[in-house]
């Protein structure tokens, strides 16, 4: 016997349909790509939404089929977001770091149909267009430009492109909440990328949890600027959450540095913030150079790699801004774990408050999360058994797009790739990437925990390590270090350094100084680069 | 196209499934009906609702079959929540304060198989036991009592009934989110009580939003005590959102007085709870007379109906306690509208903000509102114009149990029976209950008004107005008071006080005193009582 509630659809449509409603006057404030800002509100997004599904209608765009983006956190690309999956199509969001030959290879294998792109990238498109046959239309994201449209006449505009539409379209009917709603490649350092298909439903339970306190913590008194971007993993879900709480919202265009960012924070009254450890370096360096403050940013949340302990004190103790430590996948929409006290925690010594805040945290209802030997034995929750990370959920994958990689589950789990420790709460602790973690002489050696010891030593920028082939333990660290600025140590000082933090055999054989570290398209450190070129620099020992 | 993620239902069980895995050693007190008090927690719960499913299993039930509680707010109805619908059965909580008659008229309506109730009510099981025969088991939620047992041998006692049970049991597969999870009957005025049936589906989505910082704002940190029922609307989801997030809970039993829940609120630190306006009235009373304050408690959600603004006030004021004011019915599992500023209005002085604290707030994703004219037309949201106030969203009724009453929707809206406003965020004010408002000459005056003016009066401690009907003006307002102990005041003070605050024509026409108000089983003043003792008091005008 069924429930007798009305039967509505989770859509992503209704997400804009909300905030155009009842926060239809909230702001949206765009750095726009070509320069200047753009000042829009929920109310204008929805109806240029609208406008645009109508537009892609009227070009006989079906049913699911696949509109790609290349382009920023800017309202074009949020208009995007709702136009293409409210329409019933998919979203697919390119990483625009890529490698061409890998942007060709996504684009041919979600056989995309129109590329949306912001101007940063013309060059990129005017690479590549003539290797995809497949897409009908190569849209620049602003107003028609008379030179470009004269010197690029396959070239179609934005502007136009919306206002081919007609006023008052109306969402499709007949859209299931089960049906794909938007498509983001994985960025694999190894193999062709593998996209995951999210549905309007897995979009919306991720975004209803984490609105939620334990979770982002989002409401219509935020502002929120995502650095995170658009392009990976929808913003880590804050194009779908900010609209669903009436949040202002602020997106940064290209302009990523500590100085553009802390600019827009303070003239913006921005509360609320994410992204990746890298942009927060950048943050962080501005504002001991200028002496800025951030009078407004309550919290930030990080995560895309894990943030080194002394970052989240700073930003605490410098800048009064709360770290939310976060993890996720893009195969988890991307929302995994994310650091939050217990009530039972508030009694706690302050000390005590903030070792536990270095974890990764604790999963929100909705994910459930497991540590696993390699013959897939669960292992116990105490806080001390390093396993395998597994994880299931709502808003967790199911199989890869076009089934690539077969069926990527464990019974019923999906194997994360990471190796973690979980306690009775849940709280988790990342220790390694299953590929990157050390096993020398049958015995596990954490490359994070090395990782962030070594970028706590005051002359040291970047840290890497990795396991380099060794003749008697099979593998042993190796660490690899940008120093900073103007400083300047010595391999015995670096060692020195891990004496009496790690066990004595944690402590690296060798350490490499490099000018810098070689980056993926997601801000990630590319190991196997550096494994490829370092890994065997012990096996004349 | 579907999308590619993991497809699993949204059931209640995985609500005490996450918080007995990740919230195993958070506590749930529970004040006893018959004395002293249990110390328990969500692992524990969990484990006896599991036991508890399997001996529904071993007698019997089958799937949607409706088991019954009638029952105060304790751990054992907490577990009978999770057992019931967890099993795939439908927990049907009925409402103790309802005649007699009326429980024998919705519990054969309902086709209830068993009925657990605590010891409070055993007289009244007593009473209407032999007129219920679709009731195979009559069970009192207490541990075996022999002297009872003796006595009563139709009795069965709770903690046999989980004794039944076998450990190891597992839920039910094959559950669908959209099957029937629990049933409330609405406690109408007048007609027989028509039931609502929740599906696990709108109950989960609803604790989803439920939770989220524009609305409870529920978090690990806090403790709850819901004074709202759990034998009404599921404790305003609150039974369902605490184990959610994993926050404590405190369930205070049969005493609901300002004492008793200004020591528990005090002593198990409180930061969260919920009730109607008159416990509220009990507890300021309480604190009036000692003294004492409220430390602990950061946020109490008013419902139920309209708040008086000076209670509003007094409790932010005096105890430093934020009042949030929400509204919501039993068909809309409750929630509709919670009182909340927007980011905008941070900038506005303090008296602005109070005032836009008075409204019933706006409604979250998931809920949408309307105004109209008594031919069904939309009135705009405009602040000013009053309409009949309709609903529509993900946990709204679509038809009562069993087609009561016929299709309730006005093209997909369901109307709630209130005149309301509706301004452009969505910001709702209830103006009157439709079948309350007083037609005076064509015009409209609220009655809601008029009572808050006149409990702001410092003589009165509640009061009444009705429509009584006029030769001249159709209806007119006429005022019906309880004065405060040992206050007193003449009718032409009370006019004088209304002078200069409404409308002249608004006055109401006469002033009454009574020793007590008629309430219903929920706790509201029964109107259509005064208006039968009433209604003619002007007709020789």
């Amino acid at each position: 016997m069924h429930g007798l509630m009305m039967d509505r659809q989770l859509l992503i449509s209704a997400l804009i349909d909300h905030a155009g409603k009842y926060h239809g006057d909230t702001e949206v404030v765009s750095v726009n790509t070509t320069g200047g800002e753009t000042r829009t509100n929920y109310a204008t997004i929805r109806e240029r939404a609208l406008k645009l599904a109508s537009a892609f209608e009227k070009r006989g765009m079906k049913k699911s089929d696949r509109i790609a983006t290349l382009a920023w956190n800017n309202h074009r690309h949020l208009e995007l977001y709702y136009a293409i999956s409210g329409q019933g199509l998919v979203c697919h969001t390119i990483n625009p770091r890529l490698h061409p030959e890998q942007l060709i290879y996504i684009a041919t294998h979600a056989e995309d149909r129109i590329l949306f792109f912001d101007q940063t990238f013309l060059p990129i498109i005017e690479g590549v267009r003539e290797k995809l046959p497949g897409i009908e239309a190569f849209v620049l994201m602003e107003p028609r430009n008379v030179e470009l449209a004269e010197r690029l006449p396959w070239l179609e505009f934005y502007e136009d492109f919306v206002d081919s539409g007609n006023d008052g379209h109306a969402w499709p009917d007949g859209l299931d909440e089960r049906d794909a709603s938007s498509l983001c490649y994985t960025s694999g350092t190894t193999g062709n990328p593998k996209g995951v298909l999210y549905s309007h439903r897995s979009t919306l339970i991720h975004a209803m949890m984490s609105i939620s306190p334990d979770v982002m913590n989002f409401s219509a008194r935020d502002c929120l600027l995502p650095v995170v971007p658009m392009f990976h993993v929808n913003a880590w879900g804050m194009a779908y959450a900010a609209p669903m709480v009436g949040a202002k919202l602020v997106l940064p265009g290209p302009g990523l540095d500590g100085k553009s960012l802390v600019n827009l924070y303070n003239r913006e009254k921005v509360t609320m913030s994410a992204g990746v450890p890298t942009i927060w370096q950048g943050l962080i360096a501005h504002l001991e150079a200028t002496g800025e403050k951030l009078p407004y940013l309550q919290r930030t949340v990080v995560g895309g790699s894990a943030c080194p302990p002394a970052m989240i004190e700073k930003f605490r103790k410098d800048y009064d801004v709360e770290v939310l430590h976060a993890w996720g996948m893009t195969e988890l929409s991307p929302l995994g774990t994310v650091n939050n006290l217990k009530n039972k925690h508030l009694a706690l010594p302050e000390a005590e408050q903030l070792q536990m805040r270095l974890g990764q945290g604790r999963p929100p209802f909705g994910i459930e999360l497991g540590v696993f030997d390699d013959d897939d034995n669960l292992l116990p929750n105490d806080g001390e058994t390093q396993g395998n990370l597994y994880c299931r959920g709502f808003w967790v994958i199911n199989q890869y797009f076009r089934g690539d990689g077969g069926d990527p589950l464990h019974d019923g789990w999906f194997p994360t790739g990471d190796v973690a420790t979980l306690d009775e709460d849940g709280n988790m602790v990342i220790r390694d990437r299953s590929k990157d973690i050390i096993k020398s002489g049958g015995e596990w050696i954490s490359t994070v925990d090395l990782e962030n010891l070594a970028v706590s030593h005051p002359a040291i920028a970047q840290a890497a390590v990795i396991a380099a082939r060794h003749p008697k333990w099979d593998e042993r660290p190796l660490l690899i270090v940008v120093p900073k600025a103007g400083q300047s140590f010595s391999e015995d000082d670096m060692k020195a350094f891990y004496d009496g933090k790690v066990a004595k055999w944690w402590i690296p054989d060798t350490v490499v100084t490099v000018d810098a570290l070689p980056l993926g398209a997601t801000g990630k450190i590319l190991k196997n680069v550096l494994r490829e070129k370092f890994g065997d620099a012990l096996m004349g020992n």
